[in-house]
């Protein structure tokens, strides 16, 4: 346990996205969401995983019962909540109830470190307030529950009171808690602080090692300060063993650490063991698909996952990182599954893009004309507002068609969109209708249908799905999984051009699908109807021969 | 110059937004943009504005053109240029010209302390870079100026090599170097490093400082490993006098120092002299200015000028704060011209609801049924998938509803919307309009308007304000400045409750309102109108009385 003791000190990762994340303001999660988090960052191999504070809210129950169904494969799965209130006992704390239902074998609990936090915010004694502590602990590892010791405003209860401040953590110690994370609950802390502080907790710890031999110790920083992230840091280099945090960094006002800065810090630059090497090059994916899960525009500028993070703009960095990269770049951007970015040569983006035909298995040569065509075609639509890091079926369409192996399943004659919204009486809600009618052409064969739905585009998707199923009876086994919505200049208010991101689904697999215009409904087709295009796609063996026809440009690209 | 040796110790603050910041992928400055940067700088009283390099680009030369004409009133204007070419010598060295010309009396010349770059980026001797620093700035002292030198990749370089990269700097010093700036290029030094190597380097300036008893040390920080403000601060703590960075941290990659987290820690948490008092007030509204001037949407969870920093949710949270703001806030918010902010959301208690009330000019007491009411709907309504996090104007709405004080300015009575898409060849683009026609009452006169648009939401906000402004004339001035579409639960694909943010502004103020339904076009409707609504509010006084009329519930909220 000591510090920099071993080139290989394992530090655990425990994250609170979906707690302390969901915080910030303008997110907000549903229990779909959650889940997809939490499974995602089990596979990244995260070790412990916070899913909320069952009771405070119905989301949060509902997702300790999803999982308690279908388990996460290695991370623990860990319910957040406070000791005790003040003046009860822990076996009368109706607020334990939930927690203990929730299924979650690992429990956070957080308590009072700073006097004035117990006297203020609490209103209670200093001394109730470590027998909340002890009591509310030993009531929950006597039902053989695992309990991390959240201690809140650690630093700031260090600093006014040291004497106390080590008082509470040696009672949850005391108790049972197996680990004691000191909490920098309004960021404030500065790294001088952070590494004199956790270095006096670590030697007060020693002292009582012998009776609790596997006590240790975890971090949680915020960044009111810009230092969440060094102070994560600083505190592993001083001995301690978990690091709380964020994917992306959210949390509440400046939010928590950013778990993908400090991951690669800590395992790249510094030695320590995070994640398997294989995980770590997932980092990148999926801190894109979480700001896509909690629709948030990812920051291109953050550090090791941002787009703009090893990209390079001027001549001379270009063709001095072309060779050496150490000239222009601290680390090797492919360890987290980024990569390097020249802004503006062509050269280095058509290597991404044989790399990702690769990918899809189209083995394409640097010198074959269809590889310029498709760079151009790229670059193009991605200065018209395509995106395809999370639309790779728009993407493989998009290079067979370079390829001549698109083949045409339907052509778009045309639609007509019609909602109505009326109010019936003066004091009643608006009540709206939407019907789409659709022609399509298969081969020479014409289809005008028309359906209804919810809203205009669950309308022109219905009639599309309408017209096609008759030709194609696999698309009864499509549908729709997801649905965002991004204004890409928001400036030009509804005019605005408009990206729409469709999932579809067969039962088995997912792909995800592009579109872009000023129209919403233009942009909302063009997914949808790639979406059943490339579904179909994957059936092309069982469809007949003779709906393949000969290839040629799909309209949606059509220039 | 020793560390911490006083309390009042002053920092120099050295702007780089100009030239580093203008390196970020998006940013474009013109020279106007420039000059309205550097005089807010001045104002707010940084010690030196780096303005570009002239000769680089005429829009630098302009820059510097315009200041000899109008100049700053404290700030020191800087030029800035790399040491010579190889194989020159300094007065044949063309480069030079535009920067004497530009009548800067301050130039920061960059050269290369780390022998990997002398030899792969600049291709040449180890010996040759030596001479190149020292007659680079011998001749640039000649002519009366101040020099700076930017010692490039120093960390790299002194890891790399100490011995060679400190007799970079001795010939910089030796050559008439008032200030050697420790530059981390590549950003990727971590505290530790910096401590231990700033350290070092002190020392060794103190042995030369007999000889050169005014020399003193910068730092430049990238924020590629997360740590260009931990940086610059453990630097300064280590007895650097300047700080280079950026405003709001822009720059290439993932950005340089941010100034804006730097001053408030040196100077309120550290207590070095960085801005006198009533400059640092102006910090807050400085920060959000840039952003305006570069284009780009300011960083909402910013460290001490974010508008989220001191934005307060959980209910506990709430009513500690209000107790003693110390208990959630590292230092006090107006210390910078920031403020303290009380979100709405689930988590929101009652004191919540309360305090933001107060904001709005309503005061409600606890026990008051109306603030039970509005606590009441605000759950239900976001348990539906409203928001008021990101639209406090629709949240006055629903405040004032409760209170009776809701003026109803007009009616929906119903609306129509026709969309279509057409496809005019098969190799063509679809082509798609969309028209909307709207039927309101404004007290008993109805109104039915038609008007096209982009798409559906547009033809029918622009229908909605057509048939309004006859009533309304004010309405012509209000606009839509950002449009935002949220699906809420992915699982409905199309057919999925949509959650749309509506900005409007009337060229002063901008306000958000929200509308929800499995509909996107009710949705859109709901907020578009609440944003009429919420404008015509503000003009109340000046609208006749009788428009507004008795309150009942408006019907986008009645149950």
């Amino acid at each position: 346990m000591n510090a920099n003791s071993s080139e290989t000190s394992q530090v655990y990762l425990y994250d609170t996205t979906l707690r302390d994340g969901a915080q910030q303001e303008g997110i907000s999660l549903s229990v779909e969401d959650k889940l997809k988090i939490a499974r995602l960052l089990d596979k990244l191999g995260f070790h412990f995983i916070e899913g909320g504070w069952p009771g405070a809210n119905p989301k949060d129950a509902q997702f300790f019962e999803s999982l308690k169904l279908d388990p996460l494969q290695s991370a623990r799965v860990v319910a957040f909540c406070s000791t005790r209130r003040p003046g009860l006992n822990a076996a009368e704390e109706r607020m334990f109830d939930p927690i203990l239902l929730s299924g979650a074998q690992w429990i956070t609990l957080f308590g009072k470190s700073w006097d004035l936090q117990v006297i203020e915010g609490l209103q209670t004694t200093l001394q109730e307030n470590l027998a909340m502590i002890e009591d509310s602990i030993a009531f929950l590892t006597q039902q053989d529950r695992h309990v991390i010791y959240d201690a809140e405003h650690w630093f700031d209860g260090y600093k006014s009171n040291p004497v106390y401040a080590l008082k509470t953590i040696d009672t949850a110690i005391a108790a049972g808690a197996e680990w004691v994370v000191l909490c920098d609950t309004n960021g404030g802390t500065l790294p001088h602080e952070m590494a004199a502080i956790v270095t006096d907790v670590r030697q007060h710890i020693q002292t009582l090692q012998s009776a609790h031999p596997s006590i240790r110790l975890g971090i949680h920083t915020h960044n009111d300060s810009g230092m969440a992230v060094a102070n994560s840091v600083i505190a592993v280099q001083h001995g301690v063993e978990m690091v709380q945090g964020t994917v992306n960094g959210y949390g509440e006002r400046c939010g928590n650490a950013n778990l993908c800065t400090v991951i690669p810090n800590l395992q790249i630059k510094l030695g320590y063991a995070c994640l398997e090497s294989a995980q770590l090059t997932e980092l990148t994916p999926a801190s894109r698909l979480v700001s896509e899960i909690v629709n948030l525009a990812p920051n291109e500028h953050a550090p090791f996952v941002g787009a703009s993070a090893f990209a390079h703009k001027g001549g001379i960095h270009v063709s001095a990182v072309q060779r050496n990269p150490l000239t222009y770049e601290h680390i090797d951007p492919t360890a987290l599954g980024n990569k390097r970015r020249i802004v503006v040569s062509e050269q280095s983006g058509i290597s991404n893009v044989l790399e990702k035909a690769n990918h899809f298995g189209f083995w394409l040569e640097k010198t074959d004309p269809a590889s310029r065509q498709i760079l151009q075609q790229l670059k193009q639509l991605e200065s018209e507002g395509y995106q395809f890091e999370a639309a790779e079926a728009s993407f493989e369409l998009l290079i067979r068609e370079a390829l001549n192996q698109r083949p045409i399943f339907f052509e778009l004659k045309g639609f007509d969109i019609y909602c109505r919204g009326q109010q019936k009486s003066s004091s009643d809600l608006l009540s709206s209708s939407a019907t789409a009618t659709v022609k399509v052409a298969v081969k020479d064969q014409e289809m005008l249908t028309a359906a209804e739905g919810n809203g205009p585009i669950s309308a022109l998707d219905a009639a599309l799905r309408k017209a096609l199923v008759g030709f194609y009876p696999v698309i009864a086994d499509f549908q729709l999984t997801d649905y965002k919505v991004r204004i890409l200049d928001g400036r030009g208010g509804t005019s605005a051009k408009t990206r729409v991101l469709v999932e579809s689904s067969n039962g088995r697999e997912r792909w995800a699908t592009v579109g872009v215009s000023a129209n919403i409904i233009e942009a909302s087709y063009q997914a949808v109807a790639q979406g059943i295009e490339y579904g179909l796609l994957q059936y092309r063996s069982q469809l007949h021969n003779d709906l393949a026809l000969s290839c040629s440009l799909s309209p949606s690209y059509a220039r």
